[in-house]
């Protein structure tokens, strides 16, 4: 049976889905759009034969069409729209950040805890890249005894043109370095770090690009993770786990080489759709599967809490240049396995 | 709208593709099967909620809940099941071999030329490999200048455990290279010629293995195919058109590089369901588009007679030692463009 | 003209000189050995017909069969060997460091401006790598705009087995990146910190393995360095800069790739000799030539006196695990070329 | 003892060995020369102090001054020449080829048996470069299984301005790949074809290029080697011995890996020079270092001889279009070992 799936926000992100669903991947259908452009709404209905629009979030949730909830809408809007779904007892997906806050975030999990049942799965996509998961195969293998650190690199074509801020690099852009890290090391991350390199000419005025941020886990891991929103040369994610006997890296992924002026060459993504868009419909194909099997999986609201923790310190520690500690509280037994 | 889909033949190959068809893609489901082995047949339909079994392919062919057919029995039965989908007017997918000999592929692209449009595609997945692909992106590019010439080698780790014969290398094994070739150049082949270096002492008694095909398309150019059935390490799959200012080859991809016990290294696929896996999902998701579409797309009926065509000159060519020529006809209007 | 050279320390490194001038280099002969072991000198003279041996460094400078002095004895002995070499005008190549403290290093400079000109090349061999002068070729031709940080990693297979301390892991390790960061960048050295992630299982007691150093050049540019004596593996150094908009960084260099066991292949380099041998010859011959020449070239006394000044600064980082500033003086014009 | 070595032919190969000698190796010096354009000879005598200048090449091989011969004249003069130096007793490295027939070969090996000890080392230096030791010692070490067979390809970026022809295709530039062949597989070649694939519109007229030779060994090992003498995008030598159980290839060496413009790219050599140049250093530092010790290493007369009858029936194939036999007599036991 096919899960049939509000979709509230239908901006680029929301719009994409809706694409995957319909085109790409198995087992879903879209049967409501919400926006808070009805003109938008009215748009994206029009390609979906039989969708309503719905002039509320809280109606979509109710609609008796719609199985499960995908939130694509802005951050601040996701705390009201993920509780109400988890009220309806509905589940949902929801692209991250879980909420802007981890005040919020605590409260979309006070919420679930109370329904019982864990109903979020949090769009942090880079679990479901095939170079990720290679990776922590390898960990998880044993063959390259325990690991001690990660370097971790995050480099952007170029900012985005609306207003981004150095901030955002954080709370943007560095969050799925702390979400990858919290999951290939399985630890909790307790201090955060900001270094700021010399700013690149090609940076906007006021933003400091490039970043390097330094996390520390509680089993002591060091990760540097280089963040940079105008490398210009393409969208690149590297990484690499240094472990006791060897190191495990991401490749770069090209499928064919060019020969020609004197050098060989691969292809470097031009952006993060490009690099991640295998990712994005796994992501979504897993929770479709699991909404089906009446389970859960994937990243949780706690994973979505701790994303936004480690946040809020990486923030205090670009503002005050120092290390700060993360407060993060123990995981509730609910979320844990 | 669902593309209802009667699958002949629920072997491996075909079970693979309802798995794909289901659990996969988008846009199909499987309503009838038939299979030779009618317990088979029932054992896969139990799967399948209101899926018809059908006792013979024809019966399935007639089926009313079935608006395209999946080919996927062996090769001799090809003809015979895809004049039949032809004749009901219903599009039709069939896995390689089109069908054993060119005289057999003629006789169903007549039933075609007859039924007046194009039912048929064929599965030659390899078009659909994003490495081939980014390949023929590079050659059209025109950056390279004209191509010249083709190395290719396919190696698989060890020989299927039936009995695998020399004449399989060259009619299941080189027969992708044939296409693939066929494909790039955007050419014909019109001559074939096997040399036969000294038997690996993994090659079961009686196979000649690894041989080397050389293929000359009508333009002059000359490919260079080595076979290798047992060659033990994994199934490696390789290629490189040298132009005239320059050349382009397949990479080898792999997600991650790990560093240990002194070497750098990244994973070979272990078999051909591992390297292609993707371009099978490919394949199959624009036959299910195009059919939705009305439209047809992909390798043709002449595709597969072409490969039939040189197959027959390549295995003479084994036979006799000589360079043969494919006595290849004119290409009908019909299948131009 | 051959330039005879006088040899003070004939153990491991000092043996390699003389293998170097005698079988490998063109344009130097070894005319005299010194060795605090005196059996030493004897063996390792008894190799080199015709050679002296002496038995004080001090005699060795004054024979006039020596045209040049390489110093390659322990460091603490450096500063009054060098500084007698430039007493009597000859020219001196002195192993690194030239001296084990910036004072002794500043005597040392001070001796060389005294004496009015530049007879000092010190042993900072990896700026005749040819991965480092590719690096710096490709940084000067300016295609990648200005270099904005450096990510360096400095692996090797294991700690030495006589007691190498976490203090030695910079003194004697990081004194290599220190050196090259400050030629790659053409800025000197403003600050050090040091990181300490958790601790190999493969690090001896009381070694805090692997470390991470972060330094600061006068521009702002920053630089990570993994520093990891008992990665198992291999050894291996690595490094990529990152500039404006593009990066470039030190290859992995195998001659040849294995393919074997489901893996792609090439070698890591087993120890710093493996990997540096071609660097210390290029380094060795430039120096004869220069001799022969009269001139100077290479690495000068101010390299070595920078180099000192930072290690005290980040030895003091590691002790207080405070971020330090360098205090690093101007440069004498001296030393400006 | 400096091997003082007297140089016949002081062209571009010429000089450049002089330039070997007299700033790159160790142990030899240049004491005289000669060459048919007598003002050359003098041009270059003039930066060698002391050296003799010889109008004729038997008066260099007469004079005491010299101790052993270098042959770098044109390939028709090189027999008398290496026979004068055999019946002077004083070893002779002698450029490729030998000389310009097998006839000719078998009077220099005839004179080298009559002088009862082997003088003649031939420059086929590509035995002594890393990537084809390392291929090398890879086969030698037996993990890979028997070779079974080969692909070369061998590019260069435009063939040389002087009147180059089809045949010097095989006797110029394949040559280099008939004796590694021979060297890599232990075997002797035993038969020879050419095909000719379409022609590069960059190729000047009359030159068929490029080329595919196909070259069989006594053990039935089968090699293709694609020889691309207008490849454009560089000077690109490769190779992959592909065995039972693995395969081994030279690799891309480039120091320094690039990320720009949407590329990750390495270096491809620019010329043969550039490519082969430690090969160079090591063959002439080993025929220096044999020569001091009094014995002989590397290719010998005999290798030169089948390189010799190689390319003869290689210039049949390419004439006749057919397979052709190599006439290969037995090998005399004194070239045994």
């Amino acid at each position: 049976m096919s899960v049939r799936i509000g979709v509230i926000g239908v901006g680029m992100i929301g719009q994409d889905h809706i694409r995957r669903i319909t085109q790409v991947l198995t087992g879903g259908s879209v049967t409501a759009v919400n926006d808070v452009d009805a003109a938008r709404a009215g748009q994206v209905a029009a390609g979906l034969p039989g969708a309503h629009i719905h002039g509320t979030a809280a109606a979509l949730v109710a609609d008796d069409s719609v199985d499960a909830v995908l939130v694509a809408s802005w951050g601040p809007a996701h705390e009201e729209q993920v509780v109400a779904a988890i009220a309806a007892g509905k589940p949902v997906f929801c692209e991250k950040p879980l909420a802007p806050s981890s005040a919020a975030c605590q409260r979309i999990m006070d919420a679930e805890m109370a329904a019982g049942r864990r109903l979020v799965q949090v769009g942090f996509m880079r679990r479901y890249d095939a170079g990720y998961r290679a990776m922590k195969a390898a960990l998880e293998d044993g063959g390259l005894g325990a690991p001690l650190l990660m370097h971790c690199a995050h480099r952007n074509p170029s900012a985005p043109d609306y207003g981004f801020t150095t901030e955002m690099i954080i709370s943007d852009s560095a969050v799925h370095e702390m979400d990858i890290v919290r999951w290939l090391f399985g630890e909790e991350i307790v201090a955060a770090s900001v270094l700021t390199p010399r700013r690149s000419g090609h940076a906007p005025d006021g933003l400091q690009d490039p970043l390097i941020l330094v996390l520390e886990t509680a089993g002591g891991a060091l990760v540097d993770d280089e963040l940079f929103l105008n490398a210009g040369y393409g969208y690149d994610v590297r990484g690499e786990v240094v472990c006791e006997t060897g190191t495990v890296a991401l490749a770069d992924v090209s499928e064919v080489t060019v020969r020609a002026q004197n050098r060989h060459s691969g292809r470097v993504p031009v952006d993060w759709r490009d690099r991640f868009i295998r990712a994005y419909d796994a992501e979504l194909q897993e929770w479709l599967n699991a909404v089906a099997a009446g389970t859960s999986a994937g990243p949780t609201s706690w994973d979505g809490f701790a994303a936004a923790v480690v946040t809020e310190a990486a923030l205090e520690a670009l503002r005050t240049g120092q290390r700060t500690a993360v407060s993060m509280p123990e995981r509730p037994d609910f979320y844990v396995k």
